[in-house]
């Protein structure tokens, strides 16, 4: 089975659907303008990719593998497979940078396909960026492609097929392009769910998912991707691999988890086998009030180690709650907003009524205020566009980012304040650095923040000093570079410290045995 | 902190505290005797290792990494770190092999003196087999010592203190040869418990939950060993491993998922943090009678599927049932005894009595009969004894064994049965196999199986056919080789088929980049 419906691809420039890109409501200008002051920033139209590097005669080999129809070399689809989204990339190409475009876009059709590009690429020493959604944040779409004849891009759109369903063993074998939304209308289809709702769900690609270990906002239910997975296929340079023979065992290391997180260095994951669960009959969604981000987080950890989580769980700290109240209607609220948390609950009716009742019980002793299912509504309704508006201040010289980390609960505090000093003094006065949990596990919780700041004149350069000043604060404070982002090549210098040297060379090994010639995602991920 | 019992010794040629070794009961001698007719089988009591090959000039370099003292090269010392307790080890140990005797065996302290011991080895071409409790099952303490120097084995005994207890995030760093009821006592100082109880529990090491992927009696409730651990240091011949920055991210492959079920053969584990718990304030085991064991195991998939488990959840076959009740009480009994499931509950007393009351009416809606608390007491008193009981049926001639596996729901009942087949086709007529199941997953569960046979003149020759027609059966059924008794070197041949020849390359190559001259563990694992 596959989608009925094309695939939208986004704006060149900006995140999402071209169609529903908004400008900021003239409600939030003056907001804005109060805040940062505005600047007239608009992204240039006049952009092209460099001319291709790759001939036609190369490229004649590919055309024999997919069809001639599916090697794509025009300007505007080589423009839309250059970089993600990540406002470095925005800013790049909101300037008319395409440095990192690929020479042409090539759409396989199947493990066989792909491996078949493989073969072909290591012959002729071409670079392969595999893309599934592209909604990378983390530099993993901009390879490098020195050394090599030119780079393609690996467009799994056209592997979007929903190949098995256990409704016995409640598992879904999914082809890597499917995105979000229609790998869930698929389900949908048998009553099922794999209920992953990353912010970038709506272009995101379960291939992706995989590749990146993504988490969804309602990983307190229905936990990390990489949780859910419990087979995949993958082809590599040197061969397939076929994995998942049981849900757990004991048959040495579980290279499943070696291919996940491996952002296409390591292969192409051409299927991917999931949990699913029932779909939800119903799903509620609702806010509290918590005096200090320290006693929401508090009531967060005592819901996870007492196994008693709501499906969604989330806290904003006290500046992200403030600035999420920043509408018309709240401005002039004297009442000290405090912090926001929502709960959403989804499953069958009793069960949502049952534990639904029961956090309410933990969360009321602990001092939560309630305050109905209409702060849910509002985030559940808005949960997927937050990177809209972002495209929205760029236009007028704010920049926004995001970045995220995730560490013990012992380290919470230390590394919430370490991380929100280091934003505050890279980007200085006037920015605003918010903060929200949004993962949260028996041990410890992720830690998300988004700044917001007026643009200097280099706005590429004002940022990458930020983030490295957050990424060195992470690093010293034992927390991980990122919690559901991935590495790309963004977070590299970071990485290494993380896993240290003999784990880079772990890395190293294992690339250089499934990917000798280096073509996969050259410069992504291993340090 | 350390414990405060010393560490006992298991007996050379069985299981277990040699205090606590047994005899058939006359009540029982009988059974088997109908069953298998009684033959006289007794060990001999006149063996020796051979000479050993690591002469003093050579051990010297050991000797003053670790103090003379904890350089041993005695004969009784020597053997007592020969292989593990496969019934095929027993066999050989019976009959005074000792041939895969290693010459000394060396008892580091910390992390440190374990990495000197590995450049020693390097140094001097000898090979090293790490040694936690010795509890192994599948050849993975008996190490190829062709082409090196002699071989030693790397006693973790001295290293078995509780490094750090984290209430906060309900984490515990523990030294890798804490036995598990050491690990216990340690943390239940702190009012804490890991809740990992495989049957190998009294004498296996945390060290050795960790390299071989461990799952335990409770596992429905706590999780597998490797599902608890949140981070881990290894010393490795090329450098050292610190990982576990957070409970999960996004930052590459989880390299703590390679070291995990790496069985010594990358590195050795020099401590471990896992998540633990609070230790529960009320324990209660009970029983339910199936009609059947397909009747009882769609039931555990319900239970597994609608996040309801007990923390012990366990099915006998029909086979098993029957002879776990063929005591002198029970004989006579006309009644179809079914199949027994025991279910456990640990937990806060309101905790266990909600989640008692929802299973309750689950197993009750699904046609099992309450059997009351006293099955569920008789298996919770009896949990580690079956290893006792086979020594003293190969006493008599008896050949016992086990081997189990796992798969998807749907794959469950044609794995039994062809499991199940290829076992009786090998052992021929007159011999037993039963079954459980005693780990379960939303996805899928595992299969343990218990054969009992008349030993013929080659009771090893007698298993290892048994054993090679079960795991081609498992293989070929798409299950795993094992779900939790690890690869060692029994497992080998299939392991490779499981995870296929890219897989094997991975493993190869990560070992070729950590143990650059193959000291470690040569010809575990790695096939």
């Amino acid at each position: 089975m596959t989608p009925e419906t094309p695939t939208v691809e986004m704006h060149p420039q900006r995140w999402g659907d071209p169609a529903a890109a908004t400008r900021l409501p003239d409600s939030a200008l003056g907001l804005v303008e109060l805040a940062f002051g505005l600047q007239d920033t608009p992204a240039t139209t006049d952009a092209a990719p460099p001319a291709r590097s790759l001939g036609d005669d190369l490229l004649a080999g590919l055309r024999e593998i997919v069809g001639a129809e599916h090697v794509l070399v025009d300007d505007a689809t080589r423009a839309l497979r250059t970089r993600g989204k990540s406002t470095p990339d925005l800013l790049r190409a909101r300037t008319g940078d395409l440095a990192d475009a690929p020479d042409a876009v090539v759409r396989p059709d199947g493990h066989g396909e792909v491996a078949a590009v493989l073969a072909w690429a290591v012959e002729h020493g071409v670079a392969v960026v595999p893309f599934g959604g592209g909604t990378c944040v983390t530099g993993g779409l901009a390879a490098r492609r020195d050394g090599f004849a030119g780079l393609v891009s690996l467009d799994l759109v056209r592997m979007k097929r929903l190949l098995a369903v256990d409704e016995v063993s409640m598992t879904a074998t999914l082809q890597p392009g499917l995105r979000g939304p229609e790998a869930e209308a698929l389900l949908a289809g048998h009553g099922l769910t794999l209920g992953h709702y990353p912010q970038s769900y709506q272009h995101a690609s379960i291939g992706g998912f995989a590749a990146t270990r993504s988490s969804g906002q309602s990983s307190a239910g229905y936990g990390r991707f990489d949780a859910m997975v419990v087979g995949l296929t993958a082809a590599t340079p040197t061969g397939p691999l076929d994995l998942g023979s049981s849900p757990a065992n004991a048959a040495g290391p579980d290279l499943r988890q070696l291919l996940l997180g491996s952002e296409g260095a390591f292969g192409v994951i051409t299927s991917v086998t999931v949990r699913v669960r029932r779909a939800p009959a119903e799903t509620t969604y609702e806010g509290w009030r918590w005096p200090s981000f320290d006693a929401g987080s508090d009531a967060m950890r005592t819901l996870a180690q007492s196994g008693l989580l709501p499906t969604v769980i989330r806290l904003s700290d006290e500046s992200e709650t403030a600035i999420n109240l920043a509408d018309p209607a709240s401005i002039g609220a004297t009442e000290d907003p405090g912090c926001l948390m929502i709960t959403g609950y989804e499953g069958a009716a009793s069960e949502v009524a049952d534990r639904r009742a029961a956090v309410t019980r933990v969360l009321t002793g602990l001092g939560a205020t309630p305050l109905g299912t209409e702060p849910g509504e509002k985030w559940a309704h808005g949960r997927f566009g937050a990177p809209y508006l972002r495209d929205a201040l760029l236009d007028h010289g704010v920049l926004v980012e995001t970045l995220e980390t995730a560490t013990f609960w012992s380290n919470r505090e230390r590394l919430y304040a370490d991380v929100k000093a280091a934003l505050q003094s890279s980007l200085g006065e006037g920015s605003l650095v918010l903060c929200h949990v949004s993962h949260v596990y028996e041990t410890g919780c992720s830690l998300y923040f988004t700044v917001a700041a007026r643009q200097s004149g280099d706005p590429l350069a004002q940022w990458q000093a930020a983030k490295a000043a957050a990424s060195d604060a992470m690093i010293a404070a034992g927390a991980t570079i990122t919690h559901h982002h991935a590495v790309g090549t963004d977070h590299k210098p970071w990485f290494a410290q993380e896993i240290g040297e003999v784990g880079v060379r772990v890395l190293r090994a294992v690339k250089a045995e499934l990917d000798p010639t280096g073509i996969l995602n050259p410069g992504v991920l291993i340090p």
